[in-house]
């Protein structure tokens, strides 16, 4: 995913007249209507499905006193608009992936992915197990704002090439497409890192002015026709080990609302979370099976190549730590990922690769 | 876990006088409590934590027009009479493992685990991404019961040995205790299969009674002491790759609250599994990190023991596939469990372990 892609695929891409457009809550019987801006082309697959997540949850267990009217980008701000307007109060509450406001805080970066960081599950148990969500709340308050992760994507693909890639020299010069912090490090490897939006990736590989891209991952680069243009997938990556999204809500409408009415919030954001992991994996798998049937080639990168990964990106997160609340979340996240990651590792790691490698073996 | 070491552990066992015990609903000022009866010892770590966090989700958004009232195993009823209090209404609901009610239906084993099932993340994708919820209430409406996942241990070890374990022969004679159906799966390797309950294993290592044992995962077997009693260990383990534990609702109570209350509880469950999980891999982390700092060595099982907790394991499984609502349940996981085990070991399963040895290098 990146900025620009949704920037520009999205109906209207500006700010102008935003403001304007944009109506007060409404309150009619005890009822109240929170404006949602998002950071998405309405309906775009998976991500959307979390935003109507989030919208039924609410709706449904506070039986409508608040119900939330989700705008897709451009509808009334744009993508990137989407943090002012909610810390102004020009919208209420907004759905996107946080990692979008870098700008704003390098922290931020945190509450979606950084290269070389979580997967999906240690996500979870550093934001819901131990220090994560109360780190959140820390920085989006600094804004005015009420953070919730309430999405993700999983693992997102290592991403798709015209020609295999054997070492860590095979990106210098090689023009690949990989936005946000993922592409500064690539960049240390000697790649061209470009940042086109979805809707042009599949032109540039075809006319050869782009070598590869990353994208989401097999159900959503199904969809781009990514197949087509490129024989070689590398399903593992380190530029988004694990994609989460996020609610955030205007803080001083958050703190007016009752406690039922913030605890709703909070658990229906985090019952998007899980959902909409489940419902990634679920669409991935199918789709990586039906890219292998139609010839797509499955390769990993060689453990020379991940050296090069792991040392380009401690380099790019480094370069934040002169921010203490930058230094603070990543020494928390640093610190559970490799607690937890070790024995989930051990654990479920060893057993799913052993247990595949079994399966297959007795259904052939 | 097994049933009889909560039987045994719990204060009061039995079901005597338990239905003169159960008051009805309360009512006041359209408020409602419900009783809910557990398999677990209260504040037992890890699963209490689980139906701690149920009860204060549905309180809080329902704005205390229900609140639960949990009871710990025996103090209405015994553990295992937690499911005929709720069918028959003594209860209101209860939390537990599924699969200790393998004796109403075997599929209830597929909603906590069964031997080389489903890790937490790939139960995840079934339950919430595809058909095991939808499934599960199948199951439960069987009996009158509402069903939802509620808590997750994660991964439970592969367990504690007094001796290295180099081939599946070597299981041969084995004293080892182990329920359920992974414990079935074992005794086809030759396994001496034993179900003593958790505060008899210490005792039983040290005096040679037990040659090794599984319990839950480093932080609830460091507790139990395991590590001053058994050497080895192995963290991976094929007998309960994700155990969930459940929430049922009497189905006529369930059907009489509003839609509002009936989807609060819903994702008060929903938020409770996520949760759980969280704590119990954020909870593991720190204490396998004590364990091999307190000398404990750590091993993992060859290929060739995989292959043969594959094959029994199968076996045991197949040998319910004559009843056609297992049968169901069964092929459904199977076939999520291979489509989204494929892409979760080539995505995020193969980036966690390249970026744990690249990590590793570089922390040192």
């Amino acid at each position: 995913m990146d900025r620009r892609s949704f920037l520009k695929t999205s109906a209207l891409g500006g700010t102008a007249a935003a403001a304007t457009t944009l109506a007060a809550p409404a309150y009619a019987q005890g009822k109240r209507t929170l404006t949602m801006v998002t950071t998405w082309p309405r309906g775009l697959a998976g991500v959307w499905d979390s935003v109507e997540r989030v919208v039924k949850n609410v709706s449904d267990i506070t039986d409508g006193q608040i119900t939330i009217d989700p705008k897709g980008a451009g509808e009334l701000v744009g993508a990137f608009e989407v943090f002012d307007a909610v810390t102004s109060g020009q919208a209420d509450m907004y759905h996107g992936a946080d990692y979008y406001f870098t700008g704003q805080h390098p922290a931020f970066a945190y509450f979606t992915a950084v290269p070389f960081g979580m997967s999906a599950p240690e996500m979870m148990t550093w934001y819901y197990g131990a220090d994560g969500k109360a780190l959140h709340h820390n920085l989006g308050e600094v804004f005015g704002l009420k953070s919730y992760l309430a999405g993700q994507t999983g693992a997102q693909g290592g991403g798709w090439f015209r020609k295999e890639i054997n070492t860590a020299e095979d990106f210098n010069g090689l023009k690949f497409r990989m936005p946000g912090l993922g592409g500064q490090a690539l960049s240390k490897l000697g790649a061209s890192v470009q940042v086109l939006p979805g809707g042009e990736i599949y032109q540039a590989l075809s006319s050869g002015a782009l070598d590869g891209t990353e994208w989401i991952g097999p159900w959503s680069d199904e969809k781009l026709g990514l197949q087509e243009v490129c024989d070689h997938y590398y399903p593992a990556g380190f530029h988004e080990p694990g994609a989460a999204l996020s609610v955030a809500t205007n803080l001083e409408l958050f703190e007016g609302l009752t406690p039922a009415q913030q605890r709703a919030i909070e658990v229906s954001c985090a019952d998007a979370h899980q959902h909409n992991y489940s419902l990634f994996v679920a669409s991935n798998g199918p789709a990586l099976q039906r890219l292998k049937s139609g010839g797509t080639q499955i390769h990993e990168f060689s453990g020379e190549i991940w050296d090069a990964f792991g040392k380009a990106s401690a380099e790019v997160l480094q370069g934040f730590t002169d921010d203490d609340l930058f230094k603070e979340i990543h020494e928390s996240a640093q610190k559970s990922m490799r607690e937890s990651g070790e024995w989930l590792a051990l654990s479920e790691g060893k057993y799913a690769t052993e247990r595949n490698r079994v399966l297959a073996a007795m259904d052939n």
